[in-house]
């Protein structure tokens, strides 16, 4: 291509994917079923349908429909911030004095301020389609419970979010975020659910976590009239909405006729490195290009790099179905010191497929180095990252510099899934040399993976 | 035009405004010079010498060239994150049932969160074309200074922030943002300065204002080697910078054909509102065109709509030049209780004048009312605004609505400034009911009136 690629390539309206890929049609072997943790049997529709929606239901079992057509209403919800740029780092090339060529899809320009939006717009829309009143979710820092407020606002449906207290009190922002778009949020544990009663009289003090919240969300989900559980990561449901990063990734590069050679992304569950990899590890399965992917990974929480790929629970309080996943055994919970998200005990069960398949590698970083690429990028290229996203910016770095050695003009795409502006206390810490390195020790891992159900 | 307007309007890199508009060439009555504040006699190069760079100078003093050339530097810089969409806010149009076709100009898509970095990033290079090591500034909230540490981190300047004490304390996210990109974030009144030191001898609790900030960045910039004192409104030179919003936006409805019959801009030293009206009010002064433009300030702080149009001083420390601008006077402070910007006690020169000569209108809006608009914008477009950019909101929902009543399709485009995710505390008082509105009264306007200088 002689034709000079833009700092930032925009699909137009009508480029934009009108179907999302569902990367398990296409794999060889599919991800493990999720079994009901009481008779260790697949999970059914009708065992998941007082928990999810009838239609996400369809997408969280269908292994063989490669496409899904976005509805006309989500297609134009996405239009309000979507197609998101893929920015060509010229700034970030320049000063590493690279041979690479690197690229980002950057999902941050939106109020929830990451890709979690991709998926809480569906969630919202099948669930208003199914006719019900609103539904419950948990949040963490608050992104995906940002998101779903946003969608749920969109279609008027109620909002429940459970929000682990020790961020409602210590991170108010992202709380009133969530009331601007009409949610109600709750600190959790509480007297709403008979599972916070227990845990509050248990632990009068408790400032919650987030397997607590999940708990809370699902049971106020189930019991209440007109109401479903909805979740940001994880599912296949998830991986099959976010693959609409990937598709435009893919379709703006194509347009000018690049080929990636390494795609990189962050991974806690796995919402958005099973997005952005869907068509590239498409093809790579199909044989069609081949592409390094690598999943990037926090050194205090490292799933893949030193989990076990084994059924487990899904949440602290075994209540959800068993997933085949890597895992560091559901009672793990990375130091309190760890900033942002990722801090997920397992990873999705098509990632963990694949990486299992050695379709992909995985690596984990430490904190303090992710904050300092972190830095480094908010300087040279102008947008402040997400702690998530930091972590891919981090081995995008290392994998060009890699390329300065050896002179070879690969070509590396990465996911900046967000902006960092809700996490300044984080970087505040960074700044004042304050944070630390929290690793597990392989006793701590080992002790947790004891409690790994046997099935 | 037959083509569907998309959502967004993105113009290609190629289509990027390449020059600056500077409004005086075509104004009839030109701005009032600045006088000096010792002599009365206007404000020479020599004199401004000291206090700023050469460059900015004579973009400050020149009301007789019509357009200056964008430096390369400037324009790779604008293109990290520029072009800003042109949104066409169907969902908004949709929600009033308005037969109006809305349109706005988003300037928050970048981490300074403002258009404020459109100015930073001129008036950086020509500190660093000047040779010089750094530059000083005041910032209240910290959206100018934010985006100042941007600049001066792209061109390797050394940056010194006086961040008034009460925002240093209680907003330390804006801050931390400002010290990732390197600059020195010093509490107003400090000890670093005469002025400082002065004012903490006087008032030991002070928690400090935007007017000692401006005094001690302009004392440390003069008394300091190599360094310049820098300002994000109300000076001529940032109304040129920032015409990029005017130029762009323009551009962007030409490409489809669409002529505006309203624009409608937020305004409080004249920043975004200068820039975002100047070619469109070049062609209704050069009689090519007739647009209704209007000014939206907050009923707390009105200097357009019940200020003086007379000499004053830019500062509160009566050190800086006097100006000739609508004004409250400068001992004028609103109410703490004021949310976001628009707090300056005067208006740019150049608007002053534009608004004396009739050729635009100017209305005040409460501070409640902004809000709510704030968020039924944020709940059906999907980005949460600025306080300062939804006195505009507020505004073309007004207009849009009377469109609704007459049946009118007019044309109305307004200025998005900038996002509210550092301003939640705003939104936070507003969910909770109470956010208060204070409007000056008579007397008071007349009383800081009196203290007027002598011209």
């Amino acid at each position: 291509m002689s034709e000079k690629i833009p700092y930032k390539i925009y699909l137009s309206e009508s480029e934009m994917p009108k179907q999302w890929y569902n990367l398990r049609a296409d794999m060889v072997n599919k991800p493990a079923p999720l079994l009901n943790p009481g008779t260790h049997q697949p999970m059914t529709a009708a065992d998941l349908a007082p928990v999810f929606c009838d239609d996400l239901i369809k997408q969280e079992l269908d292994n063989t429909t490669a496409y899904f057509d976005i509805p006309e209403e989500i297609l134009s919800f996405y239009k309000m911030y979507r197609p998101s740029p893929l920015v060509r780092a010229y700034f970030l090339e320049k000063m590493l004095q690279t041979p690479a060529k690197i690229y980002y899809k950057f999902e941050g320009n939106n109020t929830s301020g990451s890709h979690k939006l991709n998926s809480a717009i569906a969630q919202a829309y099948y669930a208003k389609k199914q006719g019900l009143k609103g539904v419950t979710t948990e949040t963490g820092a608050g992104q995906w419970g940002t998101a779903l407020s946003m969608a749920c606002s969109y279609f008027d449906l109620d909002c429940k979010v459970y929000m682990v207290k020790i961020s409602y009190e210590q991170k108010p922002f992202r709380r009133e975020v969530m009331r601007t778009y009409g949610a109600s949020v709750v600190p959790s544990p509480s007297i709403e659910t008979e599972v916070g009663k227990k845990i509050l009289e248990q632990h009068p003090g408790t400032t919650g976590s987030l397997g607590c919240a999940i708990s809370e969300a699902v049971e106020k989900a189930v019991t209440s009239e007109g109401y479903r559980y909805v979740l940001g990561s994880v599912l296949n449901q998830v991986l099959l909405h976010q693959s609409v990063i990937g598709l435009e990734t893919k379709a703006a590069l194509d347009k000018y006729g690049v080929k990636a050679d390494i795609v990189i992304g962050c991974a806690g569950g796995g919402s958005n490195l099973g997005g952005l990899i869907a068509p590239f590890m498409g093809e790579k399965i199909k044989g069609e290009a081949d592409y390094r992917i690598i999943a990037v990974e926090p050194a205090s929480c490292p799933s893949f790099t030193r989990g076990k790929y084994a059924y487990d629970f899904c949440d602290t309080g075994m209540v959800c179905p068993l997933a085949k996943m890597y895992t560091l055994g559901s009672g793990f919970i990375p130091a309190s010191d760890h900033a942002g998200g990722l801090r997920y005990h397992g990873m999705s069960p098509v990632l963990s497929q694949l990486y299992d398949d050695g379709l992909m590698e995985a690596v984990s970083v430490k904190q303090t180095d992710v904050f300092e690429a972190a830095e480094k990028f908010a300087r040279i290229e102008g947008i402040l990252p997400a702690p998530e996203s930091a972590h891919a910016i981090k081995v995008a770095i290392d994998k060009a510099l890699e390329c300065k050695e050896t002179g070879e003009e690969k070509t590396i795409v990465f996911g900046l899934t967000g902006t960092g502006y809700f996490d300044m206390m984080a970087y505040e810490k960074f700044h004042d040399g304050k944070m630390q390195n929290y690793i597990p020790t392989d006793e701590e891992i080992a002790e947790n993976l004891k409690q790994l159900p046997k099935v």
